[in-house]
C-alpha cells in the first residue's frame, strides 16, 4: 500500500496514539531521583508492552542503573536504529507548574492544542513520534520496510552512566546503517531540521596563586601583585576587539561553511535581535564579521562559565587575596583539535605569571565537535521527506550545544547519527509547565514515516 | 630634677611595671564578643584605678558599648592627649597557642626577652608605655610638665562605633594641642618613627548585569555578551603595563614626597625582596618607576579585593551567567578626592557596558588621605626625642593602611594626631602567641619620657 494510506491512518489513529502518550507521561520516571527507579521501570515496561502490542519483539534489559529498552523488527533493506530516552527531569519548583506535572492533559493555547505534562516534549513526545508511525505503517501493510532496532535508555537526564558500557557490550546486536535520534527541534514553527553540526566542549577549571597568605591590602597593596588583577588580564586578553578569540592557533581546523548549507542558513532569516532581545540583550558579541547564526551553531568559542576569588560576602574586607580562580569553557567546531588547544591556553595562561606564581589545574574533559557526514544519502533522502511534509524545506542545522550521543554511536558503533525532532523554543523542556505541541506530535508522526519511506524505497 | 632621674627610675621600676602589664593582659577584654563584656568592664576599672594610683582624676565613662576611660591631671604649657586602646582581638583558633592567651608570662626567645599573650604589643603593652612613663615622672618630680589628658577606649577591635559620638559630646573635654597615640610599630629592629601620612580608602562593590538569566552557553555562547567577560576588561584595564592607575584624573592631587622625607625614606633601605619574599612573591606590582617603599606608603593604589559570577562549584557547569560582580577598593594620598575618583570610576566602567547591561553599586564609605602637618613644631621635636632613645634616628614614615581615629583627632576636635609606636612587625598582632618585646615595653617607656621633656621645655 502506499505511504499516503499510512499518513492516513496516522490522522485517523490521533486521538488514540495522544492517549498512549498521556498513559506514558502519567509514570513520573525521574531517573535522578532514586525515589523514582520503581517508576523507572514502570516506564520500561510500558514500551516494552507497547511495542510489542506492535508486533515488536522487545525487552527491558538491566544495567547498573535504569533499565535499556530494546526491540528489534526484521526486514530487508538497511538496518535503521532509533533512539529516544524515557525519563525525564525533576519538576521543581512544583509551585511554578499550572497542573500536576504527572497528570497530563491537552490544553488549548492561543487557539492550537498543546500536551501539557512533564515529559510531554523532552523526551516521550518525541519518542512515541517514531512509535507512533511504525504503529501506523505495521498496521497497514502488516510488516515494517525494513529491519528496525528500537533503543531507548532510561538516564539521559542524568547523564548517562551505562549508556556507553551498553552499547560497548552489545555493539554487534546495535550497529546499524543509520541511527535515527528524536530529541531536537524544529527551526522556529514551521521548518523541521537535521543537525549536522555538534559544537565539542572543553573545560579548564583552574586557581592561580600569587602570595601564599591573604594579605591586608593596606601593608601591601600597591607593592603586592594581587592574583584577581593577574587572572582578569588573562581572561579579559582571551579576545580581542572584534570578539575574535586571541589563543595562537585557535582557528586551525576551523572550516568555512559548505556554500550549500551557508545559503540554507542565510534562507532561515535567523532574527538576532528579537533572540538576543528576549533575555535583556542587544548585540551580538562574537565575532564581528561573522552572522549572528554562525557564532550560535559553527563559530568556536570561549566563555567563563565562573570566577572567584578574595571576600565576596557582605560589606568590604580590604583584602588582597593569594589566589583567584575561574572556569573556563571553549566550544569547539570542525578540527579543532581539543588537546593542541589546551595546551595553547595553558602556555598562554602560564606566560601572563608574574615571577614566583604558580598555578593548578582541575583536569576536565574534553570532546571534539561532530559533524554528520551528510554525503550520506540518507540524509538528503530525509531531508527531502521532511520536506514534503512541512510550511518550509528542512534545514541542516548546527546546534550550539553538545549532544554526546550521536557521538557515541559514531565512535562505539561506527553508525551516522541523524538528529531529527520537532520540538519547539517555547517547550519549557526542564522548566515547570512542559509541553509539546499537539502538530509537533501529529507532524512528527508523519514526518517518520514519510523519512522510512523515502529511506527503503 | 634632670630627665637623667626620670629615665633611671624607669629603668629601676622596670621589673614592677612588667608586672603591672601582665596584671591588665590577664584581663580578657575582647571586645567583639559580648561573653567578654563584663571583663571590659574589668578592664576598665583597672586603668581607672592604676591612674588613680598615680594621682590623676580619672574615671569610666559609659557609652553605649563598652565604656571609655578618662583621666586629667592639671599643669602649665602644652595640652597633651594621650590615646589607646584597652580591648583585644579574640584568641582564636586558640590551638595555635604556645600558652595560655589569658595567662602571660616573660619568655625568652632567641636571646632577648618578650612578654607573651593577647595585647602585649596592641594595644594594652603599647598604652602602658605612656602610663609608666608618668608614673616614673611623677614620682620623681611630684607632678607632671604639663595638662595631660589620658583617653583609652574598649571598643577599637570592633569598629569604634562609639568614639566619633564621645568625642563630639565631649570635644571641649578632649580638646588638646596634641594628640600623642602609642598604635604604630617601628621600622626594622631599631628605627622609631612617626607616621605622617595614612592613606585614604574609597571602596566600590557592584554588580553588572547582562542577560536577564543565567543562559546555557551551548545555546547562547558567541552570540551573547558575558557578563564576566565584560567585568574582567573592565577590571584588567584599570593598570596599564607600567603599573599606573589609568583612571582619567585619578593622580590629581598626589603630591611628591618632600625632599627630606624622600631622603629618609632612601636612608631606609627597604627590603623589598625579603618583604615579598616573606610572603612569597616577587617582583613590586605597582608603578615601575617608583621606590617600593613608596608604593605602600606614599602611593595611591587599586585592588580587587573580591570578584565572583557565575557557577564556582566543584566539577563544570557550563553557563553564561546573568550577572559579575566585583569589590574594587583604592587607598588614596595627598589630595586625591574620594568622590571625584568614584565618579571617574564609574564613567569609566559604565563607558565599557555594552548596550543594554545594567550595573548596581553597593555604595561604600570613603575617607581621603591623613598627611599630618609635620610643620607643627612638635612634630620634630619629638622626631629629635626619640632619636636621642633609640639606635637610628627616627624616620618619618608612611603607613599603608588607614588609622581612622588619627583622622577624628584632627576632624572632630582639630586636634593633630601624633602616631608613635614600638611594636614590631613579628609581634603577631591579631594572631596566636602575640607578644611585646621587653625592649620594646623599655624603651617604649624611656622615649616618652624624653617626648614629655622635649614638648614642654
Amino acid at each position: 500500500m502506499s505511504l499516503e494510506t499510512v499518513l492516513s491512518r496516522i490522522d485517523q489513529d490521533l486521538p488514540a496514539a495522544t492517549e498512549r502518550l498521556i498513559e506514558l507521561l502519567r509514570i513520573p520516571s525521574i531517573s535522578t531521583d532514586p525515589a523514582y527507579a520503581g517508576d523507572c521501570q514502570t516506564a520500561a515496561d510500558w514500551l516494552v508492552s507497547d511495542l510489542q502490542s506492535i508486533g515488536i519483539h522487545s525487552e527491558k534489559r538491566a544495567t547498573p542503573g535504569h533499565p535499556m529498552v530494546v526491540g528489534h523488527i526484521e526486514g530487508d533493506g538497511p538496518h535503521i536504529l532509533f533512539y529516544g530516552h524515557y525519563d525525564v527531569q525533576p519538576v521543581d519548583p512544583l509551585d511554578l507548574w499550572d497542573r500536576d506535572p504527572f497528570d497530563p492533559a491537552i490544553e488549548e493555547v492561543g487557539g492550537h492544542k498543546v500536551i501539557r505534562g512533564r515529559g510531554a516534549s523532552d523526551d516521550k513526545g518525541q519518542l512515541m513520534t517514531f512509535v507512533e508511525a511504525c504503529r501506523a505503517w505495521k498496521s497497514v501493510n502488516g510488516t515494517l520496510p525494513c529491519k528496525i532496532t528500537f533503543f531507548f535508555e532510561g538516564e539521559e537526564e542524568s547523564g548517562s552512566p551505562s549508556l556507553i558500557p551498553f552499547m560497548r557490550d552489545n555493539a554487534d546486536e546495535l550497529k546499524s546503517d543509520i541511527a535515527l535520534i528524536c530529541d531536537t527541534g524544529l527551526y522556529g514553527d514551521s521548518t523541521p531540521t537535521i543537525v549536522t553540526m555538534l559544537r565539542g566542549l572543553l573545560g579548564e577549571d583552574f586557581t592561580i596563586t600569587g602570595p601564599d597568605r591573604d594579605l591586608h591590602s593596606g601593608m601591601y597593596g600597591g607593592v603586592a601583585m594581587n592574583p584577581i588583577r593577574v587572572l582578569t588580564r588573562i581572561l579579559a586578553d582571551l579576545h580581542d576587539d572584534t570578539g575574535r578569540i586571541t589563543l595562537p592557533g585557535f582557528y586551525d581546523g576551523v572550516e568555512e561553511l559548505p556554500e550549500e548549507v551557508l545559503a540554507q542558513w542565510q534562507g532561515l532569516n535567523f532574527d538576532h535581535q528579537a533572540f538576543l532581545g528576549e533575555v535583556g540583550l542587544k548585540d551580538p558579541a562574537g565575532e564581528q564579521d561573522r552572522m549572528p547564526i554562525e557564532m550560535i551553531w559553527s563559530r568556536p568559542t570561549c566563555d567563563v562559565n565562573g570566577i572567584w576569588g578574595g571576600y565576596t560576602g557582605a560589606g568590604f574586607k580590604t583584602v588582597l587575596p593569594s589566589q583567584a580562580s575561574a572556569k573556563v569553557s571553549f566550544r569547539l567546531v570542525g578540527q579543532q583539535d581539543p588537546d593542541a588547544i589546551r595546551a595553547s591556553f595553558r602556555a598562554y595562561v602560564e606566560s601572563l605569571l608574574p615571577d614566583g606564581f604558580s598555578i593548578e589545574y582541575r583536569t576536565e574533559k574534553a570532546s571534539p565537535a561532530s559533524q554528520m557526514s551528510i554525503d550520506n544519502p540518507m540524509f538528503e533522502q530525509a531531508r527531502q521527506a521532511l520536506s514534503a511534509e512541512w510550511p518550509n524545506p528542512a534545514a541542516y542545522v548546527g546546534c550550539g550545544g553538545s549532544i554526546p550521543i550521536a557521538g557515541y554511536f559514531k565512535d562505539i558503533l561506527g553508525t551516522d547519527a541523524m538528529l531529527i525532532g520537532f520540538g519547539k523554543d517555547d517547550d519549557q523542556i526542564h522548566s515547570p509547565n512542559e509541553k509539546y505541541d499537539l502538530s509537533s506530535f501529529h507532524r512528527g508522526m508523519r514526518s517518520w514515516a514519510r523519512i522510512l519511506d523515502a529511506l527503503t524505497r
